[in-house]
């Protein structure tokens, strides 16, 4: 609590939520510190995951608390019921999901964007020309014409959201933007393959398509789409009435990590007047290594492409970008005016190409430091090395998988995951998928690992995604010798 | 870089992100942190702005870093070009469009955050439960039903867009989510104010309505919609074929924080079959402390309610949060069903009211523990008194320009929000405007205090939006002062 100048002598002191005391904060900060680093030190000797116990759980039941307990209290607390139950990222043995893994410095480049609280990229500021320069960067990296733009996004889903906005919007034959897609006597539809990421389908029920507006193209025995099939719906559609507007190419599908032929499906939207967006929340990554890049060819083609720093960029939760081929395409579907944000020629309020006008978001936070810090000190090859080295170690677990006794892989390994379970010859298809969901379940409650679970042909699979700088061969070594231990073990239960 | 057991002689070791020096990394994340915590401390010492120079601007235009140049190098790099240009939002004379301040805890909490790499909402661990007990507190707080719903957001442009889906979803008469707004032989339309924030119609954008699916309801001389147009234009509407949907109401518009009346529109939303969401950004705040809930009476009956922590709860950006008060509804808009997210009944996996079926995320930061630890800090009752505080300081600097010689005041002062302007009897309009708008960048750029501008009834007006816990009452003085002297001095300049 501070005096004011001038306050008469009975008024209320202007309260603050600075600390009274800024050298006893000081000292609980540093403590704060020390123990994250520890956390990230350490990491390797902890368990990879853990439950919330009851006791700690009902604690998260309490109700509002009207007075405070000062700011070691608020960090005992955190210290109680927070710090040891995480969701497990930080492990070298996390390959849950497209989980990335954070890193030491951009950890710390959370707490000065915090400390700045920088509001980026609608303002003449530092933070403005911060993402400007990262989405400037990932353009030429990532082989996206430089008069493209781009804009950084809470995640993948809402990349992916706004690139087919501005898909509709572009390919759609009117304003969509301006009167809606009611407008349109032909109901609009874009296509994807049955392996596209389940935010494709939530962008469609967003943006006023229905789910239905999604057109769901075939998978090939490798899981990509079957290009001969899509370019026959597209046919199919337009003479039944309907009005294709875009199609969505995945580079990495979250299921096995395969690549749609995206060449080809450039090709086809090229011929057919559509938008090309492309889905590669981690796959776009293989763009930075030489080593991978052959992967995802057709990448570059596309109008717009999504993708997360928060997975094969291993920056903290949260960060994801989309980068868009034609910026007028971009601004036309986000740009709303308003007198309260007109740009002076002076002063904070006078940065012209706000971000505003390129997402859904007004206010945002300084996602762009962790990942430009990260970059600065690491330099694009280092990640490149780090994509490559996590393809290769998904091909050393696929081997050790095709090597092993009882465990069998699933999909081909096409890029950093790896899908397979165990089998017992002969036995019940449900009772298969019992023991490989409990086998899951060990391995994770036992803090071995953090594999996670999917649905390849009707069978309930295990699988492993590496956005991982932490992870070692001798990771692999160990989830293997678990998988193998643990599923004799319960397929022993399961017989006695 | 950590060699492996078993590596081959001759292979490739394994890389990593982590430092190779643990010791060095935090001394260096040591200094880091006595650096920010000098900003904060030192804060009211410096200006409130200051422009990017252009050797340093030039600086941001290089190409992608191949090679890393390491954390000093990267935080060189940050000290030299980010850390002296900040948006301005942590200073005591910052009342821009609706910034909030940020906090000396809540920065420690994102360090916290980050460093714990959460992914939370989604998965069974302590991110999920910080989550919801937050929400639960905030519709505690806020008056909202137990029974309700809601999930953190990016801000208050995404929390306004998912209380309208789901309103679109829930009152449009059919399954929009699933089949799309074509469905519908009637246009789909919502109401709001001509106050309403721009991020409704980027909303009605996205959704597939277009921008003239917003119907704007004109205001009175207070800046609160005419609600009995309203009514007529409900009538006209349903009459010429039009469905309408949704009523948004505003608690606290950007321009001059007037509120609709809230309990008015309830009871109209009610009776046409309307949703009735409330966009209480900055305004829904109010609602904490008992001096100034009445000012948001009706708020506690809305459908859907968003606000932001990061404006009048001071939370470092980002977060927002939406309330809605059917929760089926809710998830119907959102859920997505997909195999590799299906949960399991126990380890990571077994989360089960996952917030990605509340919203337009999958992956996300852990925005809630900055605010839940502030709030274990300093307690609701703090929030409250500071939101008061604030409002206080708003009639105070209301009543400091009717005083003044040449300041006056352009809109009631309903709530933290003061409208002005220099007035010169006798001056031409278009003369008035440019000299307020070079008074604003001169006060911005000298460092004086940062307000930002509007236009109301056709005048650009400068507005201070106090959502600042470090503002003092001689704060305002200085900037009626700086008001006078700067207006006299362009005046005279143009005089000459």
């Amino acid at each position: 609590m501070t005096t004011t100048k001038g306050e008469k002598p009975g008024e209320a002191l202007e309260e603050t939520l600075d600390p009274l005391d800024w050298g006893e904060f000081r000292g609980l900060a540093h403590r704060m510190l020390d123990r994250i680093i520890d956390l990230q030190e350490d990491i390797r000797s902890d368990p990879a995951w853990r439950p919330v116990p009851p006791a700690i759980h009902e604690r998260f039941f309490s109700g509002p608390p009207r007075a405070g307990q000062g700011a070691e209290g608020a960090y005992e607390d955190f210290l109680e019921t927070v710090l040891p139950y995480p969701t497990g990222t930080l492990h070298p043995r996390f390959w849950g999901w497209a989980g990335g893994t954070g890193s030491p410095l951009a950890m710390m480049a959370e707490l000065l964007g915090a400390g700045m609280n920088m509001l980026p990229g609608n303002f003449n500021d530092a933070g403005a020309r911060v993402e400007l320069q990262l989405v400037n960067w990932m353009k030429e990296a990532l082989g996206f014409p430089a008069s493209g733009s781009g804009v950084l996004t809470s995640g993948g889903s809402v990349a992916n959201l706004v690139g087919l906005v501005v898909g509709r919007d572009a390919c759609s034959g009117f304003d969509v933007s301006e009167v809606g897609v009611q407008e349109s006597a032909d109901r609009l539809v874009m296509y994807a393959s049955s392996e596209v990421h389940s935010s494709v389908y939530k962008a469609a029920k967003l943006m006023g398509l229905g789910k239905t507006g999604v057109r769901i193209v075939p998978v090939d025995d490798d899981f990509r789409m079957r290009t001969e099939l899509l370019e026959e719906m597209i046919s199919k559609d337009r003479l039944a009435g309907l009005r294709p507007f875009a199609i969505t190419g995945t580079a990495g599908t979250i299921n096995t990590g395969s690549v749609d032929d995206l060449d080809r499906i450039a090709d086809i939207a090229e011929r057919e007047g559509l938008w090309f967006h492309v889905d590669g929340a981690f796959g776009a990554m293989a763009g930075l290594s030489p080593e991978t890049a052959g992967r995802v060819n057709g990448m570059e083609r596309a109008d717009s492409l999504a993708f997360d720093f928060h997975k094969w960029m291993y920056a903290p939760y949260e960060a994801g970008c989309v980068l868009i081929r034609d910026p007028e395409a971009h601004r036309h579907s986000f740009t709303v005016s308003a007198s309260y944000l007109k740009p002076l020629s002076r002063g904070p309020g006078s940065w012209v190409d706000a971000a505003d006008k390129r997402g859904p978001q007004l206010s945002r936070g300084f996602k762009a430091l962790k990942v430009w810090m990260s970059l600065k000190e690491q330099g694009f090859d280092k990640f490149g090395r780090l994509v490559a080295q996590n393809v290769r170690q998904a091909m050393y677990l696929g081997g050790l998988i095709d090597a092993s006794a009882n465990v069998q892989r699933k999909a081909p390994v096409s890029l950093n995951v790896v899908a397979f379970r165990y089998e017992v010859p002969g036995a019940d298809p449900e009772a298969l998928d019992d023991l490989n969901r409990e086998l899951l379940m060990r391995i994770q409650e036992r803090g071995i690992a953090i594999p996670s679970s999917t649905v390849l042909n009707g069978q309930f699979v295990l699988r492993v995604c590496i956005c991982n700088h932490r992870s070692r061969r001798e990771d692999f070594d160990a989830l293997v010798e678990a998988l193998e231990t643990i599923g004799r073990e319960i397929h022993g239960e399961s017989l006695t």
